[in-house]
């Protein structure tokens, strides 16, 4: 299916740089700032966002025209392969324009750090998913629950995966991804692979009627694109399932609220309602998790511990609590550790009991 | 399906044991030597394999007595987890165990740097994969083609996968996936998932009538397996399709020998019938790829250049020459180069050109 509503904003793109050529103005394109001082935290949508300050880049300042080039040229190359109906990925894009200019020793791109960028830049501007220009991400996820997905000319019985799952494709636009049948109350978004085969392996998703994914530790854009939508168009509770340490919590914290190298695009990826359901370090007592399966924290978790205390959405007696607490007792802990209390307690008494207490961190 | 066969080899792992203590002899496991000097090519099998020598680890020698009792303590914990028909990782295995010993400051385990080399130990000596001691190792894969799987109860249908592909489980083993339908002329070994997905978009299984199968990078054990199991059960060739770099080139060596961590396995793992089929540095004339979308070698590249050469499987005229002629042009290149030719080139020119012509590396 091709996608008219991006055509239509790269054409656009097209038509006012060739009036600003045709009347002689020098061409320039606007875009978004994407530095820290325009990123913030938006109490309306709850998510990290972008603000509005934008800036000129101009083909006739020296300054700005190599980078001005590589924004048209990419702009072009992105049309030419929607109307490819193709998807590609970030690298072959810089391939494919990796060229050198006619006339002249000088190559449009030296290398991806390059293109990446000005990549990010159009997103911004255009309002835009990567995924809705046919570029894709690497993904790595998987899912399995109740539910079947419109792929192309594919119905996919996501009840129906077996041991390994439905890899998460990179685009998960509802143009590409049709959800349907969703006999599902809750989504269970899982750190670790190993902790999502065990959920999968008992058959949680089915005994519990819910949907579990995993991004395979930091989940890509696909995976938190997919839970939104189960979020927001079907109204699915969201609980994430992480270690109890810093890393786990700013996973967390980007489901939930977005990060700031994507502040242009989380409106889209990030999933405000999403609740925290473990690990936390208060569990230990709570259901008599075996010191010995902890670990000490190190330098960089005290470090990021100190950090996560001054996000806003940290900023509430639950978190704040259980952040002082890891501090105290210095150590963290894994979602395996609590298979001490044996193979399937996480699946048949950890969880059970916290959707049944409703026992969340917010 | 409880794996039978692994539960007899502890068992009588087992009854050995107890025969040695009722008979008051000191208690000993015997173990194959998994160092360097009892690894080798196997002519035979043409595959890495592990030799004969073994060692004897013994419980009353106290330089062996903490190794000794984590051995016979996981074979423990193995066979516990076989009978409860559960499937665990190996950081879950770690977990499980982790205690004090009673009556002692002595913890079993101090972290999963002691048990992951005893379940390799436990797995070379009774000479069964990790998978039929109902472990999981992490998977990344995915795979599309005209082929059913039956997983558990769930048929699967690799032909209707959408565009993400079905995540490829951690046991592949004949006991758990029973591969049916199979309409493929061949398997495609791709090194990137990009790539699978450009090849997956193109529907290229379908118009060619293949398999195609990616691990992300370097394969984990069970994408090697799958493939093993086409090749062996179904005598279907292998073709490995990886960068024109010396990792591109390493991948490739593993899946079709196998390497020096898992030579105990290797028999299982590795499918020596794979052949290569691009990407080559030859490559670039025969298709007229463009210069400057190749890199340059760095250090490390030409010292694993020369590291090759050496290798028995790659002591043939055309590796050898493909080797030279890459150090001497002193450059790699990237298979999203090819989209330099256009986005589709690789699968509609490049591959199915490589194919006919059967311009293969062996």
């Amino acid at each position: 299916m091709r996608n008219e509503k991006s055509l239509k904003e790269l054409e656009k793109l097209g038509q006012d740089t060739l009036k600003m050529i045709t009347k002689k103005e020098p061409p320039y394109v606007e875009l978004p700032v994407r530095s820290l001082s325009n990123i913030f935290f938006d109490e309306k949508s709850k998510t990290i966002k972008m603000g509005d300050k934008t800036s000129k880049r101009y083909f006739l300042n020296t300054a700005h025209t190599r980078k001005y080039a590589q924004t048209i040229s990419i702009a072009s190359e992105i049309k030419k392969i929607i109307k490819e109906d193709a998807t590609i990925s970030i690298r072959d894009l810089y391939y494919a324009l990796k060229h050198t200019l006619k006339g002249s020793k000088e190559n449009l791109l030296e290398n991806q750090s390059e293109s990446d960028p000005i990549l990010e830049d159009l997103e911004a501007t255009l309002g835009l998913l990567r995924e809705e220009l046919n570029l894709t991400a690497s993904t790595k996820g998987v899912i399995a629950g109740s539910l079947t997905v419109k792929d192309g000319k594919d119905i996919i019985d996501l009840g129906k995966m077996g041991s390994g799952g439905w890899g998460v494709p990179s685009n998960v636009e509802p143009e590409t991804i049709d959800i349907k049948n969703v006999d599902a109350d809750f989504v269970l978004f899982i750190e670790k692979d190993a902790v999502w085969k065990r959920f999968n392996e008992d058959k949680f998703w089915q005994k519990h009627k819910c949907i579990i994914i995993t991004g395979k530790g930091q989940p890509a854009r696909a995976e938190r694109r997919l839970v939104q939508r189960f979020n927001k168009e079907f109204n699915l509770p969201v609980y994430a399932l992480m270690d109890a340490d810093p890393w786990g919590f700013y996973i967390y914290s980007v489901i939930k609220r977005g990060s700031i190298s994507l502040s242009y695009s989380e409106e889209k990826l990030a999933t405000p309602d999403t609740k925290y359901i473990g690990l936390t370090v208060s569990d230990v007592e709570k259901y008599k998790i075996p010191d010995n399966v902890t670990i000490k924290l190190n330098d960089e978790d005290t470090k990021r511990i100190k950090e996560m205390k001054d996000y806003p959405w940290f900023k509430n007696k639950a978190w704040q609590n259980e952040l002082d607490l890891m501090k105290k007792r210095n150590y963290k802990l894994e979602l395996e550790a609590l298979s001490r209390k044996g193979i399937r307690f996480i699946t048949e008494e950890y969880l059970p009991d916290k959707i049944k207490n409703k026992d969340f961190l917010p």
